[in-house]
């Protein structure tokens, strides 16, 4: 088993330092896994002109699965479009057919506290949010801008086949099953024909799962809902577009978005994993940045790539037991917790695993 | 002056007419126009086989303004696409030329708990949103379901010209104008050439507002911040389909989506003035809805179309009295307020004006 470590720019090589450590660590325990670096993003622009180069393109291929920090900064956003980090990130979807985003929003009771929304508004919220990730509007042809009658005209194209509005209905209502049992599926089929057909072949799909629970919502209705009352949420399902808003707004309702991890998948299981949150590049190397989202975002990965769920639970409950010790960086502190750096935060799950 | 009035569906006329009797009020003190009813929507489906018809064409093509209720129900559902309700509302945006869709969040005091944020996160909010209302995804072309390779294929597209990025920007730097200076537009230039180009047609338009400082966001860090501080914003500028979703977004954070206005301009303040709320079909005919945010849009109607800024005012300051007095219709009661139905809220504000 190989796993490609990308460490990006900004915070992600002191955050994928501490989660490789913990990884390390199971290892010597019986794991057995080979951790290949690599270079993705700004970094890669730097080292080698571009934000995916050849060599990065060839690792993550071999490799099993894909640990990544974070990309970008404001040092690349004069580059020209296709040098830019986040093409990078959008580069190693498509290329790893990574249809599959899965991102919980999970709000740590330790941490309640943190969501901006009022503690019976969020207590014990736990959702995911199922994100189609290499499809719609991000990958659509034509796009571009282009002169028209003497002006300016930018355009992009949402698309969706039935075959990529299926499969991901598969992940989502398969999902659905190993938690509570309820899909709600986000679209905007009052306007957008693109989505009437996600609504159509979702609903289709319904008919496989006629033990889970499937609703149906509008984009703009969930945008609100998500804020009314977002623990009437169980799995969500959406496009690539408004899942990107979504699932940020989501994370977001938890206030503690520096502990949340990420999966994207392709359809046999080979993952990219990585922390919700991005690059932070006014705290990169202070040693302040938390270390938590990508540790989860291992321990995501032995779950699904791997199969490994003893060694994620393990991780997942060293973070726990973190958590209720009273450990907190700086993004999580409040008074009467122990306030500390990020390495001295992967030396505490280290040494609750 | 004429004024088109549709009620439209569900609620629709219970609360219109409430703001018709507050409108009345204002005329026989003076204010002089014509108020011509007429339908749109569902009812307009039931009586004429389609939701926009050409009797409503013409009312609406020569009036000065119209204030609408609301459309929308489920026994509306199954009707073919053309023929839903919300397809009049698409034709009237269209045909009027309705491009300026200005929608304010504001929290007023005396509601501060009905929002699901923490009090301090929210207090004082007041943020405009102005979202461009007849470009975008919304209406692009091409568009459809077809079949392409034996699967079933659906499409839309965004597109934004230059002529009308700069149009809807130059709305919004005005608007901004009149309140606190800070303009934040949102596209998400990172992944769409589209809003790539909005960006950088904002910025150009900047140049004309030295004295108004502009911002850029993406699109999901802006449904995070809303959540994170919402308060961080003054107006906030943006596309019709990001729009759409920010602008509920934004208004739930208010808790109190019965009390928010909204107008939807052309360039020579011809506007239709709506609530942001539904037909609420649940609560129909029950005389339990709250009135108060179509009586704010004709209070806007006064201000943006007729430039009768006193008159539209004395209709705000009768809304905040009633609120003082503790006057609640359902959804913004709260024990220890006096609770009151549509039309007793109508009278309510009709002792104040
Ligand atoms: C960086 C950007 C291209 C990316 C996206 O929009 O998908 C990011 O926002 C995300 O959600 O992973
Ligand atoms: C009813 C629907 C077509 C409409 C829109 O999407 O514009 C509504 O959500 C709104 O925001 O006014």
């Amino acid at each position: 088993m190989k796993i490609a470590i990308l460490a990006g720019d900004g915070i992600g090589p002191e955050i994928v330092a501490q989660a490789v450590r913990v990884l390390q660590a199971l290892r010597s325990d019986g794991l057995k896994f080979e951790l290949e670096p690599g270079l993705l993003g700004g970094c890669a622009v730097e080292a080698a002109g571009e934000p995916f180069p050849e060599v990065t393109r060839k690792l993550v291929a071999d490799a099993d699965a894909v640990l990544l920090g974070a990309v970008g900064g404001p040092q690349y956003d004069a580059l020209p479009r296709r040098q830019r980090p986040e093409q990078g990130l959008l580069s190693i979807r498509r290329m790893l057919n990574l249809f599959a985003n899965l991102r919980p929003a999970i709000l740590h009771p330790e941490l309640a506290n943190a969501s901006t929304l009022k503690p019976e508004v969020v207590a014990g919220l736990d959702i995911l949010i199922v994100r189609e990730l290499t499809g719609d509007i991000y990958f659509g042809e034509p796009r571009g801008i282009e002169r028209r009658d003497g002006q300016r005209v930018g355009y992009n194209t949402m698309i969706y086949s039935e075959a990529e509005i299926r499969r991901i209905a598969h992940v989502a209502f398969q999902a659905a099953r190993k938690r509570n049992r309820r899909l709600c599926s986000v679209d905007k089929m009052n306007v957008l024909e693109c989505t009437q057909l996600w609504r159509d072949v979702v609903t289709e799909t319904a008919k496989e799962y006629p033990d889970v629970e499937l609703s149906h919502m509008l984009v703009d209705n969930a945008a609100m809902q998500l804020v009314r009352n977002p623990r009437q949420f169980d799995v969500v399902v959406t496009g690539n577009m408004f899942g990107d808003i979504l699932s940020d707004e989501a994370s977001m309702l938890t206030g503690s978005i520096g502990m949340l991890p990420s999966a994207s998948l392709d359809d046999r299981s080979k993952g990219l994993y990585e922390p919700i949150h991005g690059s932070a590049p006014d705290i990169a190397g202070k040693d302040v940045a938390n270390p938590l989202a990508t540790i989860l975002s291992a321990a995501m990965m032995l779950r699904y790539t791997f199969d490994e769920e003893a060694a994620a639970v393990r991780i997942e409950s060293a973070v726990k037991k973190v958590l209720a010790g009273g450990y907190r960086t700086r993004d999580i502190y409040e008074p009467g917790t122990k306030k500390v750096g990020t390495a001295a935060m992967g030396d505490a799950v280290l040494a609750n695993i």
